[in-house]
């Protein structure tokens, strides 16, 4: 048997491996140092009442005969299906049922969706990117061409008509950089698509962060976005189910390559290979959409947000660069001085106990910048700001 | 962007469609017929207490900020891979915690290790066949070879030694046909295997009907084995999981192709591509392995196994020729007088009732024979097999 070859082309990542270890010597060496965590790209506020009730509701039903559940549709139930149509309605976005897919989360299928297109395209990937999308496409052997995303494009970098691309990944807002495209920004990415026929993975796991009204939530409040572009979104971040697992996939039936209508390639490849989220999960999920569910995720959010003003008010008072902070639960900062950003991530750690992550792990562009997040208690939050304003005034 | 054209060669599955479509149209011109449904396979016992147990005890945990859990690890929590290393300990089977990957369903893996291989490779799949096994490869555009399971070999084929190929497809007890190998049936596959550097994808989905001690519930029973096999097992049919998603995939260290590790591999892909199992169904799942769960999946198993014997003992008494019934909730017949399956299905259908799966569903080896299932109730399957043997006796 022959392997995928493709594998060894990999890089080993020891991005967060190698701030483990740092981590830990330092504070071997430095027991009385109170450490403060804001690399965490994970959520630390439970789940709320809402799903709290509707997972137990769901667990009662799966122990009794009547109302037991087994295999359910592999691309997921009505009753969430429809709470999810509802909610892209509020942002007058209208969708068919059957252009929504209920997934396991953003990454399942954000990976799995390649199995649709074929090894001999070009792929786009912003510099610097969450590196599931080049690793993702280096395992099937395709060419990735990297696009800049920089200071001087505000980390949000727009097309180049001379580079002829098939596939594009976008994300907004954007994990490392939290910036954020605005309608007339994604317009000309959708232009650019359809005239080369190229389609765009959207990826919108964080627009639940999105307080500003007039910057999208959703690539489907473009004009001809259906054309172009599928969606994954998740409820990882919006309700916190990183451990809950629950996501969705929107592929619209306008989306047609060489005769082939993506929405069926995509129920063909999930009817074959996965079988559906658990029953108890999704409705788990549909209770997010609820009116006390709304509620109650929203004073989630808000507490996130709020962690990210205390940021971002810092990084204002100190006069240092930044993207992100708003509409987005990521701070990306310029280190000061134009430090290396892993000499950066020592300073802090050595200097203040701060742990946050090298923008070098996130691409070339990265090399000078470092990532912050938003989702460490208020109080460590406010505490670890204490320290760096005083570092750096 | 260019399409995989590979989905163009699939053909479309109207199976299922038609069966229902034929039950539909009948019942509207025979209302007072009681039709009862003898060809599902999903399972329609409650999760038994342990699990419900578990699984609201977890939805606590996400409910607390002190017991929340948030991204897990891509291959599983320890909790319950050391339940399943136990497990397989009690069968004589010894693995390395890192050899287990806890994943949504055998389904889902089945399809995704294919991401670990070569297109170039040549698959060997029996014929009848689970049809995943065959539209997942045609999805990557390998060339299958079939292997005849037919009356002669009693639905156990065993490798012929002028065909080379580099996967093998090995499903035991097998659906459809409900045949089980034995140990040394399965030694001359592991021979054959290593022979001819090939890797067997070995589905153990339905091991906990095996009630017989001589037969194998793992491959890795067999010496060598965990130098050419990955193992596919799953709580589906053990414990009623089909609605509540889990199931694990073994990868032994030892299998080593090209210099490279299947097991780091799989870690790999697992790691870029999947975001674990909700820590609530792996909590439920877990519970499984505990002395009450293990008493009362049995007391499930041996109700679906007494299911089995209704039928079996039916067609004994019929003298019609079967496989399975024993270690197997299919029971796979061969139809009266040679008779085309599709026919056979018209016939129980129109002259008593009883819904089946006609074997030419599940590959050309099927079109005399007929899948029945043991997942209705007892009372039911009684009522269906009292109404075939007035008709066959």
């Amino acid at each position: 048997m022959r392997v995928n070859e493709n594998y060894k082309n990999l890089d080993e990542s020891y991005l967060f491996s190698t701030i483990a270890k740092k981590v830990k010597e330092f504070s071997e060496h430095n027991k009385d140092v109170e450490i403060i965590k804001l690399g965490i790209g994970d959520v630390t506020q439970p789940l709320c009442h809402a799903v709290i009730e509707a997972l137990h509701s769901a667990v009662e039903e799966m122990g009794r005969k009547e109302t037991f559940k087994g295999y359910g549709p592999e691309q997921g139930y009505d009753f969430l299906k429809e709470a999810i149509l509802s909610y892209y309605d509020k942002n007058n976005v209208s969708l068919d049922l059957d252009e929504i897919f209920v997934s396991d989360g953003a990454k399942s299928d954000l990976g799995n969706i390649l199995d649709l297109f074929d090894k001999d395209n070009i792929v786009l990937i912003p510099d610097p990117v969450y590196p599931v999308y080049v690793d993702t496409n280096i395992m099937a052997g395709r060419k990735i061409v990297f696009i800049d995303a920089n200071e001087n494009n505000g980390f949000l970098p727009m097309p180049n008509n001379s580079v002829k691309a098939d596939i594009i990944y976008i994300c907004s807002p954007n994990n490392p950089t939290g910036a954020v495209y605005n309608k007339e920004q994604l317009s000309v990415w959708v232009d650019y698509a359809i005239k080369n026929e190229a389609v765009i993975l959207f990826d919108s796991a964080y627009e639940s962060f999105i307080d500003d009204k007039n910057l999208p939530k959703s690539i489907y409040e473009v004009e001809n976005a259906k054309k172009c572009a599928i969606e994954f979104c998740s409820f990882s971040k919006t309700a916190g189910f990183t451990g809950t697992r629950c996501g969705y996939t929107v592929v619209p039936n306008e989306l047609v390559f060489n005769n082939s209508s993506l929405n069926k390639m995509w129920l063909r490849r999930q009817t074959t290979k996965f079988n559906g989220v658990s029953y108890i999960v999704q409705k788990g999920a549909s209770a997010v959409f609820s009116e006390e569910g709304q509620k109650q995720i929203k004073q989630n959010l808000d507490y996130y947000k709020r962690n990210a003003k205390v940021i971002s008010d810092t990084l204002d008072k100190l006069g240092i660069d930044y993207t992100g902070g708003k509409n987005s639960p990521y701070i990306w900062l310029k280190c000061p001085n134009n430090m290396n950003s892993w000499d950066f991530f020592d300073l802090l750690l050595t200097k203040i106990g701060i742990v946050g992550t090298p923008g070098a792990g996130f691409g070339n562009n990265g090399k000078n910048y470092f990532r912050l997040t938003s989702f460490n208690t208020l109080e460590k939050t406010q505490e670890a700001m204490e320290r760096f304003y005083e570092l750096f005034k």
